[in-house]
């Protein structure tokens, strides 16, 4: 795998688990105020879009990335509508 | 400009102005308790990689999409450490 190939999928690794300490300090708070309900349905609708571009264009890794991001954000969409 | 690619642009245009919202609910609100600053740093570090990864391959989108978006990561951690 040369390098350039290797620094996509580290950064596809890290924007899709930067959600997971998102998820679990929402989670501990109880507390959602802080976070913007437009940015979670925009970042829904964008990262859904992407998941289908994945599944068009055959791309395992944008699918993969993208299919676990989509959960995450459905997942603290649901603790903002909870902890509102 | 077939309809995948089309839906890659509407995709990549969601995600990135995303985070418009979130940076003008912190600023507003002069609050961020509720943002993982884990998420923050984790999606600064991912996105930079990103934009690398998008100059390398020589992909318009790739970076000015995430050139947009590392900015308004900036401009939350600068809120989050500022209002914590």
């Amino acid at each position: 795998m040369d390098t350039i190939v290797l620094v996509g999928y580290i950064a596809g690794v890290l924007t899709t688990t930067a959600f997971v300490p998102q998820v679990v300090r929402a989670w501990k708070l109880k507390e959602t105020r802080d976070l913007s309900l437009a940015m979670l349905i925009l970042l829904a609708v964008g990262i859904f879009l992407w998941t289908c571009y994945g599944f068009w264009t055959a791309s395992l890794p944008i699918i993969v990335a993208n299919v676990i991001t989509f959960v995450l954000i459905l997942v603290l969409l649901g603790l903002k509508i909870r902890y509102k």
